[in-house]
């Protein structure tokens, strides 16, 4: 089978997004066995001018629920930016896997010459990309900068992950 | 156009290794700004036991390499792994860059079922996935983690840069 616009943006994702939720039940393992509350990590950065742990979560969910709808025509479904706990975080996760699962076979394909319009910043700037280009240089860097960002954010913070749980989730060893 | 293997990894790694660069530059003159040497970050860690940031831009560079090597058939140049500044890590980037621009049209193509056999840790253990699947959820999710780290331990580091660096570049506002 060649590679089409659904199989290379899709499995992506709910992977990406998969192993950071996997990440996140171990920040909380680790917090518990440290003695600490795990519900300290959501508002934790990486530096002052960064944004912190929740927002890091909700755009990596946000690039992948954006991406897919944008690339297939969809509507996607809006999340509130309320998070304060790991545990809501984890639902949003689930919530983005749960939406990207019922994104309609064949709705992404042939998306390669579509017009893509997107909001940039938040001053009501938007920019225009095709489809494939659309994917290649903004969704999918997008959903892996803010998932390793967390990842960098939880491994500073001490949790003990390596880049197996970035890469296979469950499955590492 | 149809997406191809191509075209789902070559321009990818190279957009990605060249907004690298883009934030080696920038670290370069941050530093000089503050008055340090800019070789300090080589060495810097995000973590005690996280790679440096020589490791980062290696490894991002490596997967990048190898991951084209490995799906169209190709041997790739060996690096050295002896950077000490800021400089030979430009070079080794813009070196890792010539090599990706030398891949011949369409060796990569149709890989998307070939064997792809490649070593995981240090200790001689293999692993083989398909073309495709080496791609996305290999290849690709490795050099945006490493990239996305260097970054990081940039920011971290109080390195003046924003998200559009890491997605465009010389571009960036």
């Amino acid at each position: 089978m060649p590679i089409t616009m659904t199989s290379a943006s899709l499995p992506i994702f709910r992977t990406a997004l998969s192993n950071l939720y996997h990440c996140l039940v171990k920040a909380s393992d680790n917090a518990r066995r440290r003695g600490f509350d795990p519900d300290v990590f959501v508002a934790m950065r990486l530096a002052p001018d960064m944004l912190p742990f929740a927002s890091q979560v909700r755009i990596a969910c946000d690039a992948a629920k954006y991406g897919a709808a944008r690339l297939g025509g969809l509507q996607a479904p809006r999340h509130e930016d309320n998070e304060t706990t790991l545990d809501q975080l984890k639902a949003r996760i689930a919530s983005t896997l749960d939406w990207l699962a019922s994104v309609p076979d064949g709705a992404i394909d042939g998306s390669e010459e579509r017009d893509i319009t997107f909001p940039v910043g938040r001053d009501g700037t938007t920019r225009t990309m095709k489809g494939e280009a659309y994917l290649k240089h903004w969704a999918l860097p997008n959903v892996f900068f803010h998932v390793t960002t967390a990842y960098a954010l939880l491994r500073h913070a001490g949790v003990d992950l390596g880049k197996a749980d970035y890469l296979v989730g469950d499955e590492a060893p």
